[in-house]
Order: C-alpha cells, then sequence, then structure tokens
C-alpha cells in the first residue's frame, strides 16, 4: 500500500536492533484517515470472504481494528488481553506469547463468550515481525474452533520472516507494507514489491 | 444518550463491589457502530469548540477514541501508555495513576512529540468513576502546555463522584451514560436524568 510505505518512510525511524519506530502515525499517536484506508485495503483484499469477527491484540491493533471494521460490515472487534496472570475459572481461552521488546512471555485471555464455533475470524495487528503474537491469536481461535479468515497487517518485517512462515502454513496473510531491509545508519528502508 | 443506556441495561451486568461489566460491547468485544453514535454525540456536545487532538488511555479508551476521532475532522489520537517504569530520559511527560482495579499504581507517559503548548484536546475514555485515570491524562496537558477543551465519558458511575468533582473544577464532562446506581442483586441501574 503505496500511502503507507510512504509513510513510514517519511515519518518512521529506524532504530538498532531492528525496530522501526511508528509512533508518530500508527501506535502511539494514531492517523485514523490512514487507518480508515487500510481497512478500506483490507476490505478490497478479503472481499470473498465471510468475516464476523475481527480479533487483535492490546493495545495498539485495537484502533486500528476498530477503524478497520467499518469495511467489514461493522462486524465486533474482540481485543485479546494481556493478563496480570491466567485465571483458569473457565470462562476464557488462554495463551501465552514470548514479547521480545519486552523479553518475557505474559498470558493472553479472550472471553469464551466472545469468541465461538461460528466465527470467521480477520485477525488484525500493527506489526508481524516473528510471529508470536499472531500464533497466540491463533492458538485462541482453535481452542474457540472459530476459523481463521485471514491477517491483516499494517508492517510485516519481511526479514524476520514470521509472515512467510504464516503464508507456507496456508494462512492469507495480507500485509499493507512489507520492509525487506532497514539501515539504521542512513535511514533507508527497502519494501517487497 | 438513550442508545447506550440501553444497551447498557440490556448486555451490562452488575458485580459486587460496584462494578459494572460492560466487555459485550465497551472494552472487550467491541461494537464499532455504538462507538460510531458516541463519537457524533460528543461532536454535537463540543461543536463549539476547537479540537485538534483527542487524548486517551489504552487500551480501552483507543478503540472509541478512533472512532469518534471521524466526528471531528479526522484529528489526530494518542494514547498515554501505562508504562513498566518511567523512563527519565526526558523525551515524555510521565505521571503516576493508581488503579482501584489492580490495586497498584502505574506510570502513564506521552511523548513529548505528540503533545504541545498548540493542542487543544479532548480527553476520551470508557469509564469514569473517581477520576483518578482522568486526572493523570489532565496532568500530561498541564505538563504539554496543552489546553482541556472537554472530557468525553461512555459510562460515568455518578454515584463515586469523580465527575461532578471535575464539573465543579469547571472541566466540560459529557458523560454519555451516568449510573446514579445500581444493585448486584436485582441488577436494576438507575441512570441519572
Amino acid at each position: 500500500m503505496k500511502e503507507l510505505e510512504e509513510r513510514i518512510r517519511r515519518d518512521g525511524t529506524v532504530k538498532t536492533g531492528d525496530v522501526l519506530k511508528v509512533d508518530a502515525f500508527l501506535n502511539h499517536q494514531c492517523d485514523v484517515r490512514l487507518f480508515d484506508h487500510m481497512g478500506q485495503e483490507w476490505a478490497r483484499h478479503f472481499a470473498g470472504k465471510t468475516i464476523t469477527k475481527i480479533l487483535t491484540i492490546e493495545a495498539s491493533g485495537i484502533g486500528i481494528a476498530c477503524c478497520a471494521a467499518r469495511h467489514f460490515g461493522d462486524v465486533p472487534v474482540v481485543f485479546a488481553k494481556k493478563a496480570q496472570s491466567i485465571n483458569l475459572d473457565g470462562d476464557q481461552y488462554t495463551t501465552t506469547v514470548y514479547s521480545f521488546t519486552k523479553r518475557k512471555e505474559f498470558p493472553v485471555i479472550v472471553s469464551k463468550k466472545y469468541l465461538d464455533a461460528d466465527d470467521h475470524v480477520l485477525l488484525i495487528d500493527d506489526f508481524l515481525a516473528n510471529g508470536k503474537a499472531l500464533h497466540g491469536l491463533i492458538e485462541l481461535c482453535h481452542a474457540a474452533g472459530a476459523s481463521v479468515e485471514g491477517i491483516g497487517i499494517a508492517v510485516e518485517k519481511g526479514f524476520q520472516g514470521g509472515g512467510d512462515k504464516l503464508r507456507a502454513q496456508g494462512y492469507d496473510v495480507d500485509s499493507l507494507s512489507i520492509v525487506e531491509s532497514m539501515n539504521p545508519e542512513t535511514g533507508e528502508i527497502t519494501f517487497r514489491d
């Protein structure tokens, strides 16, 4: 998506350690007009599919998912919560996700009331790097018996391989920008064609 | 706002300890059509004011704020982040907020890049009870020299007093529903007229 790539080039910052900061428009300050256009793109890509629900993970995915939902007939958006601890009272689907940024595992939960076997789910998130967070969301869908119809991502770090692994497993991953390489010294970013 | 009150009556659950669960449509599963209508209501209420930015706090405020932003000319939405620890490198405004739900204080930050003295800010959040989170957001605005033009709330727990304290301080608080009392035994909820 040209608009997003240009925005990343203009307002993104490449840091050492494979970090791409896009907090000017994506995950601290949010450009809702851009989010709307992203939703339009995903709606075009997933047009042939039945989507009954959008599932994302707090916090950065929520705004993007809520803006995108308009383009899928205002389907409900459910955000998986990062929990302090896993509550074993049985009314939640739970998994754990390892965060490389925070260097620790954290529990992720979705209430059983809001995800079930009738759901056709579109997963949405801001970033896809190694794919750990998405694998967690997929696990929650499997636990609920829900089908994963597709995955919409704003920024995929192609060089970290998570997206291609998901594609090899048969998932329809629509990343609106795929960074193939980036250079913290020059700030240069190369996108996949 | 009739639609929201009816929805709270229908899908909300009153729990002991002054807890009102609205995770079916507000803060776990999100009804984006309702969020859109809420944005319309706030836009009507704050119509005479210049709003250049919406400020909220992760995680539950983000979806509501992003849907509301359309009705304010697609102004940027900034969400304050709950940090693990306060980073004193000087590029962030920081404060601490005490959470009664989690029974602890946590640091809240906004990057100095995304809030400044030129900003006319609308604060948006899902709940207003004692007002601790909002006071944190107001403090961040004051630190930035930004003016707080108004406060848009989905559910105010009127009996906890935070909203009326803010009104007494001169803030224009537009709560779309104000719960005056609720009964965990009967499930009955009374709204302020």
